[in-house]
């Protein structure tokens, strides 16, 4: 089964404070030319997205130069709904799973909110501790179903921590809640952009189905 | 194995005559924000691209439409190079291995021409008959490593054909040369913008096939 984790890229979105809103206007309609073309005005962190080393470090790896398999491994979700932050405590209990897989995404329920005001204030987000405590993980990505792995502000610890490691970052996923307690494949792929710091993304989750006896 | 589908999308690539190039600018610098982001203006059929439906036919589907399954697939490649057209006499061929896949890809030597004057003239492309008969088959998608399934013009006629059976069009692929006699599962990611016409994709070959899906 195949679940979309995307959020649709559309005018009044959701976007982090003082970004520029995507815009989306006709290149060509069917009466002038013949045919219907859009044309995209939006930046590199807009909807369901990924944050490359780049993106945070001076000279570290732009999104286009990983290998297609960075994008594409076995996940999970953690069910973080209620918690005010999600601390290296909570996580510990999870350490076994977190071993086995190349990919910990985090539902917060955040993914409710989107496209509402309230999808920009008090989203739960890592612990320093708890960022630094996961990050020595040998993950190819972590991913959140709001807004940022950081509080929004000027200091961003934990994309450091994570970017640093080269694990990537997923903001802005949806549909997490159909995925927790479920192993399951996620394959996130960026455009292939030039010397790219980040890039909207299509994700999707396939879960195995059981085997045929 | 994985085998990237997708050429970069960077200044100066080839785009269909009369279209915009993308342009992609620096939206915040490290020196001055404190982190790196780029800003993306570029239309939907630039790069490596899908044509909806809704690109040529009004009130058809758009791409975002489309559940994601229509962009993964059991695909073949069928090598083209040297000829100056693609006829049904030739596909005939093909016929039965046709049948047992989702996508076929031609492959016509034009990906090796990319982003050189070279590469917006003179590419093979299906003649009307060898489109109507492919059309009938049961495919999610026919893809081209050069512009268009059509000669460029005012006259679409192999858009409109394959278009109004639901079947995605992909242009603008590179690496089908690494496909060819190979069977193997296709993904093409698009964005998932509103009411698109069309979206640059990520595109990828996974050989061999794999078991569960």
């Amino acid at each position: 089964m195949i679940i979309d984790l995307t959020h649709t890229l559309k005018t009044g979105i959701s976007v982090y404070p003082d970004s520029p809103e995507p815009v989306f206007t006709e290149s060509a309609t069917f009466e002038q030319q013949g045919w219907s073309e859009i044309h995209i005005s939006m930046c590199t962190h807009v909807g369901t997205h990924i944050d490359a080393p780049s993106h945070m470090i001076p000279g570290a790896k732009s999104l286009d130069k990983f290998e297609l398999d960075k994008f594409i491994g076995s996940a999970m979700v953690i069910n973080c709904s209620g918690l005010p932050e999600i601390t290296k405590n909570f996580l510990s209990e999870y350490e076994k799973q977190i071993t086995s897989v190349d990919f910990v995404l985090f539902y917060t329920g955040w993914q409710h909110k989107w496209s509402t005001p309230e999808y920009l204030s008090f989203f739960p987000t890592l612990t320093c501790e708890a960022a630094q405590w996961l990050a020595v993980f040998n993950l190819k990505g972590i991913g959140f179903d709001n807004l940022s792995v950081d509080a929004i502000g000027n200091e961003q610890p934990n994309h450091i921590t994570f970017l640093e490691e080269e694990i990537l970052i997923i903001e802005n996923l949806t549909n997490l809640d159909m995925l927790i307690g479920k192993k399951f494949e996620l394959t996130c792929l960026p455009l292939k952009i030039e010397n790219s710091d980040g890039s909207p993304v299509r994700a999707f989750a396939n879960i195995p189905l059981p085997l045929m006896r």
